[in-house]
């Protein structure tokens, strides 16, 4: 692995984050015509599917340290490159948290109070889902996705469409898990928003670390018992 | 065919019905920024669309017994699978079933009463479609759903984009007739969140059986003959 | 040319209109979670990929006789074939129309004076668009629906993809103009409906075979010359 | 380069436009079931996937000023062409404001003083953002499309997938940024609205030639550097 992975990996985060999260905090509640969590859930997607065509071929495209980690449970990614690949996230979703907020705060009315785009359970939920329901959610939402990751990118499935499947499964779960916790399945993605907005989304950031990666590890790992991978198969 | 064949289907039919039920339930009518009848068509059309990329090359991905039967008809399955396949894809509903109300009651103000996405007609209906419209509808649909997955998967036609093609069909059904039956053509997805509802879930079930699997049957002959294929081609 | 190609081009145009104006008639304006302008968009477009994966191996999938004509003139496709092939797509839109009725009837307060999803111009353009826009509309945008045809099914595109290019080129066209025709762009879908509708909507039939035909050979001519083909060069 | 390169930049570049923006002026605030951002985020989106599948293979499929100037900053174009192709696209894109002119007045109620799609900051921003925040997300945004469009079309990225991959990639831009500025990332696209409407969007006009050009050349060059590619690989 070479710098150019690692920035591949800032600047593939910095997208998902600034992109995904800027919709929500720019244009799902814009007056009459406003993208609601449809556009919010098409845009999150939109972001894997960009990147993983644009750089996937250099660093792999994970832009999710439960992704990184779901990867290397399932034999697909040397456990050497978790911790570099997992810092260079979270300096990408922070990069992206501060010029989101160096463009929003030039509208009237825009305010941190608001959210920001951060996760979150119990009155932070946005329909106010409890904590075991969000760790429930994110738990199976993030184990599907690693399945999904893990599947679309099998020797034996059709070349070139794993940037669309994956894609277009991080916008299916946002379709689904929205109204329960903002859908992290991504600690990276998480972080960023909530270093700005502080208190209730720091103290809630735990949660959106431990269940994506739980999940993750689950997915890694049924689908390689699944696809009778051997335990030696490591690409990277 | 091998136990791995059984476990993909449980786990993509568990998908389907967790994912697309589930937007339904907990994300379509949120206030102001739902995503509405359109993003629960996407949802059930990504589901998939991303299952099919992932265990296509598993299990052949159908997810729903009127499929399985439909592609039986087709000259496409063996017929002595139809059976493991389908109570395959049934447990797999009925898991997700279990999931979704385990996350659902997280929430302030759930209720079982408001249909868990179940199907129904008549005063069940969305819009209050009778018997004979839901009954037409849950024909038609399925038949050209199987014309579609007949078709996408010949061996003429561009190979890798039959996920693609069968899942934004299926997302292309539900635009359509959401408002007659809450939209079926997937017995398994009937039976599950019928089996929380009871009642009149229950009593209208068997038309989420017959209609589908007659349009099932009535698709995969119809493109059989359309295509020339002969009687013996049988593939898995 | 067999009786299965014929067949196909009834199949396919079936779908196309029964499925597009399906969502119009049924889903379009469902309260609170209505599909809108946007989903019926996406349906129509999703009817052609659907079926351009399907049968287009078997009859090209043309579905529109704007379409068979203007790849005519773009010296795709034989004369000789541009009739049977129109009067198959004309049968095929009248059958959607009658299923897509018995359906529709179903629900209460279903009335054929809604419009039933037929196109018109002025006092019947959806909004009240006059004759000389609507006609400019559908000829520049079946011209360019008869260009991204042409151009994607070209030797030097990339193979497989043209479904998806066409299709989502149909919804596009849809995204824009719905307001001014409730969209034709074809002659028989907009024919179906209007032998239900009768009255203003035969009056005004004409627009909706004389525009998009005019644009379908404007487009077929353009890309031709802009592509360099020779004369002689039919496929099909 | 002949003839053909510049009139298909003029073609791509008038649906670009017309399409884009007639979504924008015709569907978006439609009563009741108007397309609103997201739908105009699709259409922008559709116009770029629709035209790469059509004459990618001709001219390339810019049809954007800071694309051609940061393909040329990228090492992927060669720079005596840049100044025929900006032409091909400004001329595209006043064909298009003039066309969608003559069909948006043919209805009631038409006013230019609406903005025509027209964009701006400060009280002309659709969000009412300032100067900075416009500034700022051009760059950002028009970066991060070169970076898409340098990636997508790398010869280790899969092949074929490109004009999904760029076209997705403006919807996203789109989806994220109409609020702050209307979204340009593209001058050609500008300039024809503005020229109907006159006033302060030509007085505006600069910072949409000036910002997405600054943002496409960081894209080119950075994405140059990423990649590896050396000094003097120009395709075309």
């Amino acid at each position: 692995m070479s710098t150019r992975n690692y920035v591949a990996e800032v600047i593939g985060t910095f997208w998902l984050t600034f992109a995904g999260c800027g919709s929500a905090v720019i244009a799902a509640g814009f007056p009459q015509v406003g993208i609601g969590l449809l556009g919010v859930s098409l845009a999150f997607g939109l972001t894997v599917v960009t990147m993983a065509y644009s750089i996937g071929h250099i660093s792999g495209c994970h832009l999710n340290p439960a992704v990184t980690i779901g990867l290397a449970a399932g034999g697909r990614f040397p456990a050497g490159q978790v911790v570099p690949y997992i810092v260079a996230q979270v300096v990408g979703a922070i990069l992206a948290a501060i010029v989101l907020y160096f463009i929003a705060v030039g509208a009237p009315g825009f305010d941190l109070a608001k959210g920001f785009a951060s996760n979150g359970y119990g009155e932070h939920s946005p329909g106010k889902y409890g904590l075991a329901s969000a760790f429930l959610t994110e738990v199976v939402m993030t184990m599907m996705f690693l399945f999904i990751i893990m599947g679309a990118t099998h020797g034996k499935a059709p070349a070139g469409f794993a940037p669309l499947a994956i894609g277009l499964g991080l916008a299916l779960i946002h379709l689904v898990s929205i109204p329960v916790t903002n859908t992290s399945v991504n600690p990276a993605r998480s972080t960023g928003p909530a270093l700005f907005v502080g208190g209730w989304a720091l103290q809630q950031l735990w949660l959106f670390w431990v269940a994506p990666i739980i999940g993750g590890v689950l997915g890694g790992v049924v689908y390689r018992w699944l696809s009778g991978e051997s335990q030696d198969q490591v690409t990277g």
